[in-house]
C-alpha cells in the first residue's frame, strides 16, 4: 500500500487542534475522514510533523498516510482538497513518500510565525490571526533579548507542564522579532519544540517589550529552568507553523 | 458640533457593503449606531471615502461625523472602537476634521489592492479574502496589459450598469500587477474610480493572465468602451480599500 506525504494548510480557528479530541473537530479527523472515501470506506491513520493546538493555524504542515489506492499524487492530491469541503483545510500539494520516511522524525527544522497586533484599536481583518496588545512593544529589546536563547539548553522554562516529550533539551536555531507595520512577528526555527515552547517565548519577551523587564531576563528565567519564573502562554491564534525542512527533498506535486 | 475624521478597517465578509441597506447590516449603520451612544442617542450621519460594495474589505476607509460631544480625538476613537464590538470593524484613529473637508469631495487619491490566489488547492487561511484562480496565471502579461489602461480616458467599458457617476472619464494613476508567494496582488490608484472600475479591471486582465486574449485586449476593450466587451466582474471579497490621500495631512490620534 503506497504511503503519500501531503502539504497542508489549515485555519486553527474551527478545530480542536491536529490530533483527534473527544471534544471536537480535529484537523487529523477531518483529514481522515476524507480520505476514507478514496480508501474503501476504511478510515487511515494521519501522521503530522507537528501537533499544533487548538486554535493554532499551519500553512504548511506536513502528513503522513498510507491508503489502500495507488494514485497519482496529483489526483490524490485534487481528491483530498475536495473531499476536505467545508473545513478550512488546503491540501496544497501531495508526494509518494518512501520506506520509512516519517513527518515527525525526519524532520531536519520546524519553523513558526508568532504575529502580535501592537495597535490601540481591535483587529477586524485579523481577527483570529493575531494577538491583540493594544500597548507600544520595543520590539528591538524583544530581539535582543531573543538572541540569548539562541543554542542548545535546558528549556524547562519555556516547556508545558503537559508536555510529553522525554528530554527538555532542544537547539533554537532561530529567534528573530521584527516589525511589518502594525504587527510584529516573531519567527522561530529548530529542529524541534516542547509543548507551548513558542508561545512561552513569546509571553515571555513581551515582557520585555513592554519594558517591565530588562532585556536579559528571558536568559535568566531560561537559566532557571522553572516554569514559574517565565511570562504567560501568549495566545495560540497568533500562531502558525509554516513549513519543515527535510534532509532529502520531497517531490511535491500539485 | 465638532465633526471627527475617522480610519477605519472593516471585514467585508460581514456586511451589505458600506451604505445603508435594507437587506441587512451596513459598516455605515454599525458605524452610526455606534456613534449614537456618545449623541445622546440621536444616530448621526456618516460619510465615506468610498461606498465600498457588499464582500469588499478596507484598512483604510475615511469617514466623516458630526457628533454634539466635544471629544478629545483620542477618546472618540477609542469608544466608538469600543461600541462597535462585536462586528468586525476597527476604528484605527480619529482627528478633528476641519469645516468643509469632505472624505469623498477633498480626497486627492484612492488605493486599492486586488488579492487572486493561484493555486490549485482551496483557500483555507484566505478564504473570504482572496478570488481563487485553480490555474497557472501570467501576473507579466497582466502587469504588461495593466499599463495600457493608465491615464485619462472614457472608462465606460469598465463601469457597472448601476454606476452613478455623471461622467466615465477618470484618470488611472497605477496599475501594477505583481506576484506574491502564491499570490498575484494589483494594486490600482487613482483620484476616483467608477464602480466595479477594479474589479472589471481584474476580470478583464484575469483573460489575459490565462493566455486567452493577448496583452492588447484590455486597451482595446477600453477603446471600445461597451461593457458587454470586457471580462467578468471579478468577485468582491478579494477586493480591499486600503487609503486616501488628501492635500493636507490629517492629525490623526490613536
Amino acid at each position: 500500500m503506497p504511503s503519500y506525504a501531503l502539504l497542508v494548510e489549515y485555519d486553527g480557528a474551527a478545530f480542536y487542534g491536529w490530533q483527534r479530541q473527544a471534544a471536537g473537530p480535529s484537523v487529523q479527523q477531518a483529514l481522515e475522514e476524507a480520505a476514507s472515501r478514496l480508501n474503501g470506506g476504511v478510515v487511515p491513520l494521519a501522521t503530522a510533523s507537528g501537533r499544533t493546538d487548538s486554535g493554532v493555524h499551519a500553512e504548511g504542515q506536513v502528513v503522513l498516510m498510507t491508503l489502500s489506492a495507488d494514485l497519482p499524487p496529483e489526483r490524490l492530491r485534487a481528491a483530498l482538497d475536495f473531499h476536505t469541503r467545508p473545513h478550512r483545510i488546503a491540501i496544497r500539494a501531495a508526494a509518494l513518500a518512501r520506506e520509512g520516511w516519517s513527518p515527525r522524525f525526519s524532520a531536519l527544522r520546524r519553523h513558526y510565525r508568532y504575529r502580535i497586533l501592537a495597535r490601540r484599536a481591535k483587529p477586524a481583518l485579523e481577527e483570529g490571526r493575531v494577538w491583540h496588545v493594544p500597548l507600544p512593544v520595543d520590539h528591538e529589546a524583544m530581539h535582543a533579548a531573543a538572541q540569548l536563547l539562541l543554542g542548545r539548553h535546558d528549556f524547562s522554562a519555556y516547556r508545558a507542564a503537559s508536555c510529553q516529550a522525554d528530554s527538555p533539551l532542544r537547539t533554537l536555531d532561530r529567534l528573530d522579532v521584527l516589525r511589518q507595520g502594525e504587527e510584529i512577528h516573531l519567527l522561530a526555527s529548530a529542529r524541534s519544540f516542547l509543548h507551548h515552547q513558542v508561545r512561552n517565548f513569546v509571553g515571555t519577551l513581551y515582557e520585555v517589550g513592554l519594558g517591565r523587564q530588562p532585556i536579559g531576563w528571558p536568559r535568566e528565567v531560561l537559566d532557571g529552568r522553572d516554569r514559574q519564573l517565565a511570562g504567560q502562554t501568549a495566545p495560540p491564534q497568533g500562531l502558525c507553523f509554516l513549513r519543515v525542512d527535510f534532509p532529502e527533498p520531497i517531490d511535491w506535486r500539485a
